[in-house]
């Protein structure tokens, strides 16, 4: 780990967003256009005014580049423009006789004071299933233990093509979908809102550097093409999915809605957190074989909360845990040419750890309803209720050091009209 | 029909663009930038120009929308400004005395003149696997005849989501996707070029009116989101997607490139060839129950072309014989509350016909490359080879009157090193 550095900003005991972070995130003050900020202890620092101020200045770096309203462009910058703006903001934050510090008032909002908004514009977003003790899981339950797993699953990082549109913020509710369902032992499909609506806790990285149509990135630099990670909540209707999904897969079980944290946690801040993956027993071709070194250990989180009731922490999981790392995503994503743009999502699917409590949905959390949920405040949960409120943490420590996601907060409401 | 209307512009016998189709395109000319126009005859009609001239002046059209690259801007203006322009462009081409006639020069350029390009900026793209013909003859060979269709087929209409990025415009060449494989008995994947390259002969409609997150569009007014039609080329590598897609549905056998023709039909243009919709044996749920007359009748023919060798004509199918309408498909895609935004694309899938010369996949046409085509030249095909041309074509006619789409037409080339 690097030295210990100290920032002039107050940074609260156990914050997510230390001077080792600086995460960026688009927000708004009241009455205000959305422009980007990054994450510093219970503040946010206004780049387009650093910008304007002349306290960030690169050839690499156009005129404006934070006052669009969406991080795409200021990632188009490239890396040379990432590294500089890390640099120099660490120094700005760091040094106390900074320019910064004098005029802080200038520069730093209460993050109390701003709404987020989404960090990126998201061309097209892809979902993996990248976790082996999910996959094991959801197969026991649906074709027993020794089919549990698909000939494939060891092969390819499995995936599919998700909906963009529908990818929304922390605290936007969200109401329950409705749709169409074949209840348990009826002939005839029925519609409705979605009885068994569930989490699935996972991981997403942006894409920070495109690749053209019908070229394909290496996995040994596939890191190279990702910005940073959010949380990812990708909201699933179990009875619409499972009437739907043979044989091209989840669609609208899914497309109602998926939420992210607000804050883009860069590579860069995660690199001290990267450990050895885990080991893939069956071997895989060329293209996929990487470095031993590609997880990242992130603690992650889930709590549900009902309507004016306490808080229970549902499960506890961990990035490492994914068995496909996502260099590996990457490389197979594009292997056969397909373009990925800037601001592109891809999703780990549901981390689920080796333990019951680290499973990440409710379906393996209640082994599909069999084993109900019992909260703090007493009551039961096989799915979700209307008015419950999710909450997502993620963050990563080592050495007395923490980087940190935030949290992905999200209400269910119910179904419209 | 309506009325006999002749245009003062040339438009030779057979053409696709006469007075009564006025379809939408993005063009540019050598060392311009890409703007938007309107097909007619062998001409296109530069709308930036017409607006520049005061030719085209409404309150909902605001100024410069037709020089935005692409045609989402105007798309978003609305109905009220799709209905003024084409009411006000048939006046300008047929009236002899229009300003138009005297200044053709400014504002008409030829076909020939101008490359054309992506006429939207796609959001998002779903597929969906509308035929009962293609599905039924995919389930045969992969299933057998009695499990050929799968419970759900003819209670909703199946859909996935597709990879909006590598969505290319007709003249754009593709090269033969890489990926892995299982090949016939082999207990390994391999990593390779596609051997099983295939077409998908389809439509899309493209959205033009969006609906919020949340809320569904019923069925009854699904056409009024629907701003026009375009020929859609759905890549399909049999072999990376066989390996690939269970249980979450195809993605990199799909995703390196679909092909769309580069004029948007109106739906407007095309109210003269709705026609009765095929019988739905099954009652389907209210929310899909809509009017009988949701088809539209549109030739469909695809062609293939070895390199320096003949045309042939490979399969002649039609839209009218979707078992589901754009209509049904709309409405099932917003009943989860799912948000669709202006360009999406919503491709049909593959439409085959009743009779095997009007399959519209080669799997179909070949049955799995038992019974390989034979072309024109004494050639055989049972999927495509490198440097083989695709055509696909679709028109309009009935009384005389004819509206076209042109063609998409994209050349394979060798996979990339």
């Amino acid at each position: 780990m690097s030295e210990k550095i100290n920032t002039w900003v107050p940074v609260p005991e156990n914050s997510d967003f230390t001077i080792y972070n600086l995460p960026y995130g688009i927000y708004s003050q009241e009455g205000g256009s959305p422009k980007a900020g990054v994450a510093i202890g219970e503040s946010v620092l206004d780049l387009d005014a650093l910008q304007n101020a002349g306290l960030l200045t690169h050839s690499s770096l156009t005129a404006g580049v934070f006052a669009t309203g969406q991080l795409n462009d200021f990632i188009s910058c490239g890396r040379e423009a990432w590294t500089y703006v890390r640099s120099e903001l660490t120094s700005l934050l760091t040094d106390d006789h900074s320019a910064l510090k004098a005029r802080s008032a200038e520069f730093l909002i209460p993050q109390s004071a701003v709404k987020m908004h989404m960090p990126v514009s998201v061309g097209d977003y892809t979902d993996f299933y990248s976790s082996l003790e999910h996959a094991t899981n959801v197969g026991i339950m649906f074709r027993g233990k020794d089919n549990a797993l698909m000939p494939n699953w060891k092969h390819i990082p499995v995936g599919y093509h998700g909906r963009a549109s529908s990818i929304v913020v922390s605290e936007t509710p969200i109401h329950r979908p409705k749709g169409q369902m074949l209840p348990k032992d009826a002939e005839q499909p029925v519609y409705g809102p979605s009885r068994l609506l569930d989490i699935e806790l996972e991981m997403a990285f942006v894409v920070g550097k495109p690749n053209e149509l019908g070229t394909s990135v290496p996995v040994a630099s596939a890191e190279e093409h990702i910005f940073g990670m959010v949380i990812f909540n990708d909201w699933s209707a179990r009875d619409i999915q499972k009437w739907e999904y043979v044989p091209l897969g989840p669609f609208l079980g899914k497309s109602f809605a998926s939420s992210v944290s607000p804050w883009i946690v860069t590579l860069d801040a995660l690199q001290p957190f990267k450990v050895k993956s885990p080991e893939q027993d069956v071997e895989v071709l060329p293209y996929l074989q990487g470095s031993k070194e590609g997880s990242y250990d992130i603690q992650l989180e889930a709590w549900l909360t009902p309507e004016g009731g306490e808080s229970t922490k549902i499960c506890h999981s961990n990035h490492k845990y994914l068995y496909w790392t996502m260099a590996q995503q990457l490389a197979h994503h594009t292997v056969n040419g397909c373009n990925l743009r800037v601001g592109d999502m891809c999703a780990s699917g549901t981390i689920s750890g080796p333990t019951p409590d680290s499973y990440g949905s409710l379906l393996e959390l209640t082994w599909r309803g069999e084993k109900p949920l019992k909260l703090a405040d007493g009551s039961e949960r096989k799915f979700l209720q209307d008015h419950d409120e999710m909450t997502m943490k993620a963050y990563a420590v080592k050495d007395d050091i923490r980087v940190g996601f935030g949290e992905v907060r999200t209400r269910i409401l119910p179904s419209k009209d």
